[in-house]
């Protein structure tokens, strides 16, 4: 074996003994002058501590490759729930009425996508060199400066979490659009469109959610009561505040004519002939998205904890919304004699909405109590409303709103202490954990004020923009265009799924 | 360059030299009195190989991280199925069914989600300290001793297993569904709802699938024939279990009023006016679905072993799919002279159903032959109930009973030996393959078995099931009802999409 | 501690004391006489170079296995579109003919599942001992040669990249089948949708995607203008190959009787019943399946360079729609002053086709203009056909033709230099730059002569076909069958979606 570079025979000979053999590696390794300083086992020992970085530095590259994977197709599954959202109201409004939140739901996340890239995803998460303020960010207005992948220290911020964030922020905006159906114009819903996803969602999901918000579990740095709100996967900051605009629109918009008068009183109105295929087809494209929805607000699962914690996600989620559709069932099969399909989808939506909340953090018998509860919350929500006379046309409010609550509730009477510590990557102690599990009501306080927070900042911007529109004349459609529904008097065209149908007169029967 | 902890200068120049300069590494270094006797080489090989470990401990937590996000992302595509079922056998039915249909299709995966949780996953495949017997599961019931990750020896189980089988689960409990529709109670197929899951199915899962089920080819230690029969992802353990329950079901409690008496008999029933669009979306939602399925049953894809056998999984799926519904059109069009859509479906579904059970252990063109052959299975099989006058309105049997078991049969037709030792991991030898490639028939034979004692297990305890409902008076809702369609009388709900085409004068044609 | 294998104790402590006392490690280290030679030192160095390259192996292999899960996932979602492309065209065309185009859009994915794999994938991509032609792919027919996983140099061709190519032909493909909707027979559509998967297609595939493609951007070699042209995910070789085929087959086929002549001319012919609820779950489920069509298209996730492109490329495809959409409507609003829902849905697959060439490398902010424009041209492109008297129910060459055009320009206009650098691996220099940003129209003019040639050879190809098909008169149905429906005169079935509302009075209105 004859010399090569810088390692003569006897250097080389050892060198490739070291290597097993690998006659590349000796060369790359001959070829630098180190070798005779270092000698052979040296020279090996430092191409070794190379090789090693090299590999630990493609592991990293493989690691956040596999976290922006399991974001972006979590962020899809919850885009789909744009198109199970639309099913289900169109199944649930009036057949005059159903092209309108077809539209409804398809431009609002058409708002929300360019309001949110241009504002609201710098109000919400923009933190300029690692550092923000509790109350609102501030920083990468129209993605100025994102540019990178996942979790690549020091570098610009990464893309795939604009989608995972608009995606939520479409949920959040679309959930009011059914409450307010049949009846308000469109130019006043645009107008919400902009500015829930600009301004009202973000604030929140700053608070709640950002590591630098003043409720969020995630700032370790200073967050309340020394512990934090916990809304793993949003039943506050989606579903309570879309629950919330839906009670102050439909309060402010008022009821449809004839919701609560003359004859049949308080009696659903009269619903499309699709409409059990819509909304069993909604239904179960919302559960299938919330798998994105739940399990994906981990935003990670290339370790041992993210995995674990996953999994647990969507066990949980899956039992709560099975034991929410069974007791709905239930409920409604003790009161009506029937076996109802829309209450078993309400059910299962309420189960879902309310384990958002603490899915990372309770065990899986706890999620079915959290489903059952939620069943009886939603029914009894629905009740409230028609004693109150407030026209919901979808159940947004009892359904986002109090199952929202309900969920956050739940987290702090059933958040089981170990997975706190897991989930959230703290210390034992501060009592965090459910209060059934001995927390001292401490992190149910937390939740109380989460609760709290999140219904009068929701409410108050949505008062003040509802009662604006409102006085100005713009939010509801006179009531001969109600009359004859939106679809012909706004859409241009007359959805002629109920068509032989329609009840009034001034409709023509055929186009 | 001064000394540093237990390194004085030359040792630290040492050190830096073989680390590269790495700074922070030299200091940890250091800091260990070891140094002094291991000298600066040997301190920075205990080092690398500190080093070397954790960057394998990584790696080994990305792997399962992928593995899991892979087996979730499919048991979510699994779960699509559900509506998929659902859309395609409202399909099928008569507009007065449908929505009961939707009701029962949503209702029985909650229910399988609590039965199995509550036992069925312990029966299917809980074994305590890694043992079990060959007939049924034991341990974990309720998920107690769930709480882990992928993959992790000697750890607790991992969650997203409970996920993937209960979306299997889920699968096999919907078959029936269609076939006793329109005419049996909802409490009867509740009981059936909560017994397929609980029981009958873990305990047929346990036997295939469990590497300690008497038939599982992946029983390394005590496998019938010493081969044990091929079920890669369910062609028998979900599709022959919920074909047989369908057959008996359908049978039991009986054909529906007029479906073979009076004029037209044997005509295919009335159906519903969105019927083409129902079953449309449900088979394409069912082919997607099966590609989480079939590629998914692997489990794993985090090696090069895996990702071949998920890919090639996932293109001889295609494959059967597109020969299966080819030739239905072409049967149906040689028959009838009409293109027909239905009889495409259901030939897309008996090549999904058929190659189920051997896709990754076939060639591509095999595949092709495997849907081919289906087409005609099924077709045959509707024609067979048509003359024993079996009313089986979505053609539960011949879809997934029939077809299932010809796909077990073909695998032991056309198995390939390299791939089996490739998918299960196993020696050559034992004349494991195809008889068409010299098997001996051994496989042949374990697959003959297992249809065998599937069909026998499943049909025995069905028979129990249905008679007894029958004897108790509780199968089947009475003729007024029938007449009236599941929809009113049990659902408390019109399925307006039929209504101008309603037959029964009993019915009244508005709301 | 006693003497282990070929190490006496002093060697073995060494051993232990360098391996930080990894007992099983020190024993097979000691099992080997070369511990001998090379001294305990060397030996432990001899291990930890083993150990890092299985570590280096498997994680090559982890690798591998998330490239292969998220081109897999990808084309799962892509294979979605085939569900929105038939929604969509049956939400357009008139109710008589809705089971038509859902069996033609089921049917054509299949055929070209089987065209695709005995010859396509071979044209398109096959490439005997990586090398191949400009023109054309000719190796692997069947499949034959495919047996492997993702990225092992070496090794055969992978399968998944089967499943990923068919699922873009079959978009392909399924455009055409809507705009001679109505009029054309059926064996003439089986016929095209053989000829367009297994040759017409590939060649344009081979074209742009092949690394030996005389068009292509990834041609290192030998590239057109020493750039070649970028079409990322496919404006040209899906969209406009589909668009300029439905084109060609509208001419020739001729238009719908009636579309332009009598009162009324010109007005959009009558829609389903179901109309709105078809074409907006087709656009929603489109709109979800495109983003596996763009983000997969990067065909890598597991490097930072991938996961930043693919997180990017979701972020522009998304503004890019978003902004279509909400041009559409506001185009529509000013001309008729109504909310349209089909403008809207247009809208948004304007923006998705359009973006689709670029949508790895453009800004966010130019996505938006992306849509903006495409909006204009998806109208204009339909007034343009209306004032020529071609009739294209689904407005397929607007959409997929102009719009995919449109899209092949625009990245000649502002594609960003350091994006292309990046995801074309390509150094400095060429002016490989949008014009926009300086690139004296060099990227400009290779976009220009894509589409020229795609124009050419697809126009040719399909006037040949559809011109042959006419001259032997099995291209269109005669007037009658036109008349009735080609669901009632071909496919055996009346589609009772629209029954009540048909015109024609040779249909009898009701079964």
């Amino acid at each position: 074996m004859a010399a090569v570079g810088f390692c003569d025979h006897l250097v080389l000979a050892r060198v490739l003994a070291l290597l097993g053999g690998d006659d590349a590696a000796a060369r790359s390794i001959c070829a630098s002058p180190d070798v005779s300083a270092l000698g052979a086992d040296g020279a090996v020992t430092r191409w070794t501590v190379g090789q090693m970085r090299a590999t630990r530095g493609s592991l990293e590259q493989v690691q956040n490759g596999l976290n922006v994977s399991f974001v972006l197709a979590s962020a899809y599954q919850v885009f789909v729930m744009q198109l199970g959202f639309a099913l289900f109201a169109a199944g649930v409004v009036r057949p005059k009425n159903i092209v309108a939140i077809f539209l409804k739901n398809l431009f609002d996340t058409c708002i929300a996508g360019l309001a949110f890239y241009l504002v609201g995803y710098a109000f919400a998460f923009g933190a300029k060199d690692g550092s923000s303020n509790g109350f609102i960010g501030n920083w990468d207005f129209a993605l100025s400066f994102t540019d990178g992948s996942a979790g690549q220290t020091g570098l610009l911020p990464p893309w795939h979490l604009f989608i995972w964030n608009w995606s939520f922020c479409s949920a959040a905006t679309t959930i009011l659009s059914g409450s307010i159906a049949e009846r308000a114009t469109f130019s006043s819903y645009t107008i919400y469109a902009a500015i829930m996803p600009a301004w009202v969602y973000p604030v929140v999901a700053h608070w709640l959610w950002s590591p630098y918000g003043w409720l969020s579990a995630r700032n370790t740095a200073d967050r309340i009561l020394g512990i934090g709100a916990i809304d793993y996967a949003g039943s506050g900051v989606v579903h309570l505040v879309g629950g919330t605009a839906a009670l102050v629109g439909s309060i402010v918009v008022g009821p449809r004519a004839g919701r609560f008068s003359g004859e049949g009183v308080s009696a659903r109105l009269y619903r499309s002939t699709a409409a059990p295929q819509l909304y069993l087809m909604g239904t179960l494209l919302l559960w299938f998205g919330w798998y994105g929805f739940n399990p994906g607000s981990r935003l990670e699962i290339a370790d041992d904890i993210s995995s674990t914690v996953v999994g647990r996600t969507a066990v949980t989620t899956t039992l709560s919304a099975c034991s929410g559709a069974l007791t709905s069932l239930l409920i409604s099969y003790s009161r009506h004699k029937v076996w109802d399909l829309l209450s078993t989808c309400m059910g299962v939506l309420a189960g879902l909405v309310s384990v958002t909340s603490g899915c990372s953090v309770i065990e899986p018998w706890a999620a079915i109590i959290c489903g059952f509860v939620a069943a009886f919350v939603c029914e009894g929500g629905d009740q409230l409303l028609e004693r109150l006379k407030i026209d919901d046309p979808v159940s947004a409010f009892p359904l986002h709103g109090l199952c929202g609550a309900w969920g956050l509730l739940f987290t702090g009477l059933l958040a089981k202490e170990g997975y706190i510590q897991q989930v959230y990557r703290v210390d034992p102690g501060h009592h965090r954990m459910g209060l059934f599990y001995g927390g001292h009501a401490k992190l149910l306080l937390c939740q109380v004020i989460a609760i709290s927070v999140i219904v009068c900042w929701t409410a108050s911007n949505m008062t003040a923009l509802f009662w604006g529109l409102r006085l100005a004349g713009w939010l509801r459609v006179d009531a001969e265009k109600e009359a004859a529904g939106m679809d012909l008097a706004a859409c241009g065209q007359f959805n002629a799924q109920g068509a032989v149908h329609v009840h009034s007169s001034k409709v023509p029967t055929t186009k």
